[in-house]
């Protein structure tokens, strides 16, 4: 009964840790690629990263909880379900719009009272005015975000994607990140940075749907005793997924692309059942935004005008192609798979430099004084090119022909923007840059505007672009991903369109139609998603024709992609250090064994344990599941279960301890089952919670009830890899590694999230190293999809 | 070592089975609900329902010839991976071409020539024109069907989901019957049935995938010794989840409608890299589609024209719509989904009718005669309605506003049609019924045709559909379910926009987007499917803007079938026998340990057998996987692996045998991985194909390297329900139960497929009888979707 203190699951207890140690110190857990700890620090106030568990606890107590269970109380559970996939739906939306009004009133009033100031040739203040709004702006969002919510700073979709994929990091999903992620998206997005707010609404549906879940906080009294229904991984885990797709109908108008996204991208398990929840979800929401932007159409919004919700209608671009067309178009996609991944790697290192040179790293709150610095420079580089680049152009007359845009604009959006050109003269860099992101791209997917962009300010804007959104990715404001690449595909992709339609004379496809595809490429080539991306792009568009043009273009995108570097949100989360179980084994886990991998010597239990050896063990170990042994010092000892770090403290709170060993003299006092529904996260309580006298030290605990006498066992014999897909398919938190030989011990150990690590493997078996360099080819995700 | 006579599986033995004894006698397994066996028989001659395993088997040979594997199969492996998948959409598309073209250009001219001997008032002749050629072609048809491949009756969706699920029975999937289900649709749809082509055409892609991975016929020396790599369960199902998706891509022009079918309805097991390649596959089969209508619509194809390839464009219909017009369309959804749930019941009943009376059962080849009369009677009554309805509407005056359809016609395709009318007036109900289904669907759907239908034809012609496909839904003829289920759909949606539009004046939607609507409503409360539908449907009639208004229906048809009966498919899957896993357990599950449910004694064999021992085990057992034990007379006996049937034969056909037992003189001598990879369906060996000589007998064959050392395992106190959930998620065929109590023997039994199915648990658990009739309530699936 040894106890060990090693760590388990990821965990690592930061405040043991010397705070003058620098946090990327190579340890023997570091991340080969990126030189950060696996282990890196989550949340900075001592709370640590678990692992969730999807697996259904068969103890007497469960058992009798659920045999108990009535009819009214399963309907109950029904109503609540579908209750919760609708305000998820409806809250979602709502919050959507409000971004979006907010929003569309700060950037549009910037925008208008510079435009003036500069038509009355103000030029010095009109500057001033745009670096000063978006300066303050952003330095807001990033106080915020430093200060109350770090895990609110970036996109979100990867603290979705880890939360999904059974990572339970504290603070990801909780109010306070909710809270900064709504405003500071605001700030950072009116602040007129290259970010988007898709991401972070993606992040927003999830902290909805979890905080809905959780029925609100326990401290003030807000929580329902009919929740506890919900008290459970599985059921939070269902309608996390609903939220993020829910964020994704809300951010691009797409319902149906919102349900793939979360199929596709977010997910890590998926249920028939969850496709029609997810899918009544998006439908709410889609009702919502319609219901929203009508609202707002007639006036009530302020500045909102067909500027806000984003959807580009590119319905009217021709889509009578031939050969020579889908040869450009070809040629497109692979290059934008080209771009994309030459994006990611970029941006994965500016994000390394910038974690150790500004104490960015994800959600630690050190050097909180460097990281506002670094914002608030980004925002002033930013302003600099929106006030700055369209100088670089020089004003050229409007077109002779009746188009429908008006030509030139002083208004904040249009595609004919005056700026400081004479009258009947427009700047085309201005349309781009003097303006939000939205417009700038539906400014680019405007058909009918043949030749209304010239080369040089096309390469400009690209140039600016592509550097300003790499440069952003990674500062410490809420910043979607989104709208920067598909800003710059759609830049690349006009000017492709630009060259065929007037050097090669292709007039098949309009101009609007390439700057989409370049869209597709471009976010092909960095976010590798196919199915999901196509029909979003197909309900932004609203023109199904282009759909051949799309696959096409994604295809060649993500295929050139995948040969260089891996999606960008898994290489953040590598970056920020989640535990992640990817979809297949690591081919060298074929030549392990689960023996290989389990730790010894075991810690266990009787089923019948002093008290102060629990507390013991609790205080110096941190595993989160115990084996119970039954006679544990005779030949036949038996396996009788395994029982939870939670479970056990909850035990102890209760204080329910008995003065002698033998368990046939007493009956377990009543416990229900609802005090061991699991809490929300980092609300459980602690071995620090509990105290124990020396007198009830000596007592003895009954763990029977508590229990989980089937947990999913495999034989010491099984290759890893093997034991590898059983815990990812089935969401496990523990599996018991079972002796084939009847001899010795009745359980040989635990295997958990931390033991398929690739790192720690790789530590304790460092021999394998080599055969893993002979996997580093590109052939390595091949052979594990192989043998799934 | 007792052989048991049990079944295994779901397996029946037919040929045991007294052929004058009734097929549908109530025997101990019978489906409580349909009275038809669980263990129907799929297949008359002799071969019987196998399941498929997804499991990696960890044998000594498997693992040596994974070690030896070098990078140049891998890389082998991945050209072929993704050569299947375009030959597959290639092959898939050509197919559904050539069934258009075919289609079109006999029901085209038949109908051509029967309007010419209408025009010249030749009545009978007209009459019998139709009537016979439609007689001749399902007669054709049904022969085909009935001799040939008795497999290739019906939708073949059901089949293609069982084998999804992993039930393996043979023919499903073979040459004979993709021959029989090409020419036989096409006999079938332009016999004027009440049929489409779309399910038979998913069975296709299923079955030209099945063929591609199996690399042609053994027999035949067309197979590939580097097919190998494919020669396992897990890249077959892979296949065939492209193949079916590449089939709904086929016949609805619908690439991502084709794949979420696949995610959505067909597939019982996902992964993320399988949508990227079924995306490809769809993408490969719209490329293919449209070069071929573009070949074809310059005239190379007879009369194909705008006809072929079914698209309906509604994208001209109006979408300005307040509440009165939702509330009109939630009225539709509801309504839609109480007459396609009504279509599932009454279609379930009347197949039940037909198996018991016209020997219909599933594929078993008894009664051909009866068959081939209820085609023929079907085609004849189909002929007359199909003559005789336009003579109950009177002829009407074209009307007199311009429109963009020509009025009346005298073509076989045409909203207007002339019939029997005189000069500048025309028929109704003719519009509908005296043509082809898919011009009859793209009427109803046309937009801008107010007033075109009266409401007593649009009543005649839906009582009539809906009778129609009831009652042809079922014969032994390949028969698509989506077009008459559109078909019904779209004209109950035509007469609830006709009562909205002229009633009660709702002036927002048009009659065509009505039938959209009403298509959707009942595809939705027949087939339950949600976003794939709403996918397919979108890229079926171009519209986008409709895809709220779709959501909405398919949300209330959805909910309001689901509280009636089971999806049509599953209804058939149910009738059809299959044993099918579905996604949850069922509640009584959870009463139930593993223990409960194995069998005893068990059969099981030493790592070195004698000969004999074995040829008599395999001859008395059905079982398909042995458990293999150590020195199984010592009190320590240990569990060594499994080994499975279909290997040991293999390794009796090779007669690698020994004199003696101990195995250490003797090292197991050259057996290549490659001759034990798993062959097509059906063409494994038996017992019957291995002759052993008496003195063979008495050696010794040596087991070790085929035994998989590691086979899955639950303790025997684990719940059912969460070994079903193992099973049923990793897609496994076998799961050892191991004793928690180190005493005894070392492996309790195996649990199969058959040993979870709902049936032949409560035969030998009748005690649970009464708690499942109490869960038969409709909160019985939430219940279960809340234990997953």
């Amino acid at each position: 009964m040894e106890a060990l203190p090693e760590l388990e699951e990821g965990l690592v207890a930061p405040l043991d840790r010397d705070p003058s140690q620098p946090l990327l110190q190579k340890d023997r857990l570091t991340n080969a690629t990126t030189g950060i700890s696996h282990m890196a620090i989550v949340g900075a106030d001592g709370s640590l990263i678990e692992s969730l568990d999807y697996e259904v606890l068969e103890s007497d107590l469960f058992k009798q909880d659920w045999r108990a269970r009535t009819q009214c109380e399963v309907l109950q559970y029904v109503i609540l379900k579908w209750t919760f996939a609708f305000l998820v739906g409806l809250f979602t939306g709502l919050v959507g719009i409000i971004i979006n009004v907010a929003v569309e009133n700060i950037a549009g009033a910037k925008l208008m009272y510079t435009a003036k100031l500069i038509y009355s040739n103000q030029l010095v203040l009109a500057f001033s005015l745009v670096t000063g709004c978006n300066v303050v702006l952003v330095l807001c969002s990033a106080l915020l975000c430093v200060y109350l919510g770090p895990a609110a700073a970036g996109s979100g979709i990867p603290e979705v994607k880890a939360y999904l994929n059974g990572v339970d990091a504290p603070e990801i999903l909780s109010p306070k990140t909710l809270f900064v992620k709504v405003l500071g998206s605001i700030g950072s997005v009116a602040g007129g940075l290259y970010v988007g707010k898709e991401g972070p609404l993606v992040h927003i549906g999830a902290c909805i749907a979890s905080l809905l879940g959780q029925g609100g906080s326990r401290k003030h009294h807000l929580t329902f005793s009919w929740l506890r229904l919900f008290k459970n991984d599985r059921d939070r885990r269902d309608l996390v997924t609903c939220g993020a797709a829910a964020g994704v109908a809300a951010a691009f108008r797409a319902p149906v692309g919102g349900v793939l996204f979360a199929l596709e991208e977010a997910a890590s398990w998926w249920r028939s059942s969850l496709l029609w929840r997810t899918f009544f979800t998006t439908a709410v929401v889609a009702v919502v935004l319609r219901l929203g932007s009508n609202w707002c159409r007639v006036g009530h919004c302020g500045l909102f005008g067909k500027g806000g919700l984003i959807m580009f209608d590119v319905s009217k671009g021709s889509s009578t192609y031939g050969f020579p067309e889908l040869f450009a178009v070809m040629i497109l996609g692979l290059s934008g798979g080209i771009l994309g991944s030459l994006f990611n790697a970029l941006n994965t290192r500016i994000c390394i430099f910038y974690a150790k040179n500004f104490n960015l790293l994800i959600l630690s709150r050190k050097g909180p004084a460097a990281k506002i610095f670094l914002a608030c420079f980004v925002a002033v580089v930013t302003s600099v090119c929106c006030f700055g680049l369209p100088w670089l152009a020089p004003c050229r007359p409007c077109p002779q022909l009746t188009l429908p845009y008006e030509c030139p604009t002083y208004d904040r959006s249009g595609n004919f923007k005056s700026f400081h050109c004479p009258t009947g003269q427009y700047n085309d860099l201005a349309g781009l840059v003097f303006t939000t992101n939205d417009d700038a791209i539906r400014n680019l997917f405007s058909t009918g505007t043949q030749k209304e962009y010239h080369y040089t300010s096309i390469i400009i804007f690209f140039v600016a672009s592509y550097i300003m959104a790499l440069l952003t990715y990674g500062i410490a404001v809420p910043s979607g991903l989104f709208i920067p690449v598909i800003l710059c595909g759609a830049t690349y992709g006009r000017l492709i369109g630009m060259l065929s339609t007037t050097m090669y004379d292709l007039k098949g496809l309009d101009e609007g139609v390439y700057a989409v595809l370049g869209a597709a490429a471009f976010l092909g080539g960095s976010m590798r998603m196919t199915v999901s991306l196509c029909v979003i792009l197909l309900e932004l568009t609203n023109n199904l024709s282009m759909l051949p043009l799309i696959m096409l273009v994604l295809l060649a995108s993500k295929t050139v992609g995948d040969s260089f570097n891996m999606a960008i949100y898994n290489l953040h989360l590598k970056i920020k250090g989640f535990p992640i179980l990817e979809a297949h084994p690591e081919p060298f886990m074929h030549q392990l064994t689960a023996r290989d991998a389990v730790k010894s010597p075991l810690v266990k239990f009787s089923p019948v344990e002093r008290v102060g050896n629990v507390m013991h063990i609790l205080r110096t170990t941190k595993h989160s599941a115990f084996p119970v042994i039954e006679e544990p010092l005779s030949p036949k000892a038996t396996f009788a279960g395994l029982v939870l770090r939670s479970h056990l403290l909850i035990l102890l709170k209760k204080k329910d301890f008995y003065f002698t060993r033998s368990s046939s003299t007493m009956s377990c006092r009543k416990i229900s089952s609802g005090e061991f529904a699991k809490p929300g996260s980092g609300k459980g309580l602690t071995i620090e919670d509990i105290e124990v006298t020396p007198e009830e030290e000596d007592m003895y605990v009954i763990l029977h009830p508590i229990i989980n006498a089937s947990p999913y066992t495999v034989l010491d014999t099984m290759s890893l890899a093997k034991a590898y897909t059983l815990f990812r398919q089935l969401g496990l938190r523990h599996i018991c590694v079972m002796p084939r030989k009847p001899e010795g011990e009745p359980i040989l150990g635990i295997l958990t999230r931390h033991d398929f690590m690739h790192d720690h493997l790789l530590s304790i078996h460092p021999h394998l190293r080599s055969s893993l360099l002979k996997d580093r080819s590109f052939l390595r995700q091949a052979s594990s999809d192989r043998h799934p």
